[in-house]
């Protein structure tokens, strides 16, 4: 299956077409957008937690995810920056294991390109959304249940410290299909070749 | 938060409470005993994927999963056999994370007592369950669609050899539950020793 050139690529990438569907097909359930990203912390222990796809970069397949540059999985990422999503639809029977490269998108960047897209994404969220990088620190023990406070947040400010985009560029998608009992398993031609073209091959469920 | 012995901390395992008050609160729904599994594969890459639920070993917290020992997961468990569990309940909004060691026991174990918990889990599973062990490789290319032949499992025959129990030991449960904004991270005080106590503590989502 080929594409040509990074923006035909982006319309081309034979999985987008599967995931469009089934995120269309699952769209009236709220954690549609839910996956599960695994990544590996110190000491080579896997880590796993929740997160909300916040769409792909334009003109490209690499999927945005905000979170917290206070979170431990940001120093972690940044030593050892691969990751895997795992994806099930759950009113489809649809499975994407979505593996690739993270790039971590915090305010100390120096690509001004970059740093554009971060604030983009700010813009993108919700002003509730947004209002959670200004509480406590994740993670850290809480005394009691006063610490949260009602914060306010500018709407019209730009992205705060702890606002974080996470990009991950996919190189290999399995994507599983259990109710048709299905599986096609697509690779990128070259990695690190934004403008490759995908492989994809039927497997054995 | 104390226990006393192994059959105790497996009663009173604090997290133990929540998570069956999560099964129950999402038990209308199929998808509520599926979580994600995140595990180290070659090269240090993380590996992600749905698997279902099969309850707890009897008297102690251990997790049991079913799996195909044909599939890759197997001999990169046996390698580096550190798992998190990520569990998201789409009702109640909880997310549980779990990691722990993982114990490969397939046919070829020489522990009778866990060759023994892999029949119970044989036959624990139903016959549908059991004949997706008797289909081909999973993974391995398919030609064309007429592979998937109807396969006839005996009810009464014990684990073929493509089947395989894994247990994960949980060592540390971060729990939060995105409705009352709450965390709680447990942690057991030794690790390695099933009858130890857990640790709980309340830190900020």
């Amino acid at each position: 299956m080929a594409g040509g050139g990074a923006a035909a690529s982006a319309l081309s990438s034979p999985w987008r077409a599967l995931l469009q569907r089934a995120l269309d097909a699952n769209a009236h359930l709220k954690h549609s957008t839910f996956f599960q990203l695994a990544t590996v912390s110190g000491g080579g222990r896997p880590a796993n937690r929740t997160v909300v796809f916040r769409g792909f970069l334009e003109h490209c397949d690499k999927i945005q995810i905000n979170t917290d540059a206070r979170s431990n999985k940001i120093s972690e990422i940044k030593e050892w920056p691969l990751g895997e999503i795992c994806w099930y639809f759950t009113d489809s029977w649809e499975q994407f294991r979505i593996s690739g490269i993270i790039d971590v998108i915090d305010g100390s960047s120096l690509d001004p390109a970059k740093l554009q897209l971060r604030e983009k994404a700010w813009f993108a969220s919700s002003v509730k959304s947004r209002s959670q990088y200004l509480g406590p620190c994740p993670g850290l023990p809480v005394a009691n249940d006063d610490h949260i406070k009602d914060v306010h947040v500018d709407a019209s400010a730009g992205p705060v410290d702890a606002y974080c985009l996470l990009t991950l560029d996919p190189e290999k998608v399995d994507y599983v299909n259990l109710k048709s009992n299905q599986r096609l398993m697509f690779r990128r031609a070259q990695e690190g070749d934004e403008s490759s073209d995908w492989m994809a091959e039927k497997v054995s469920p």
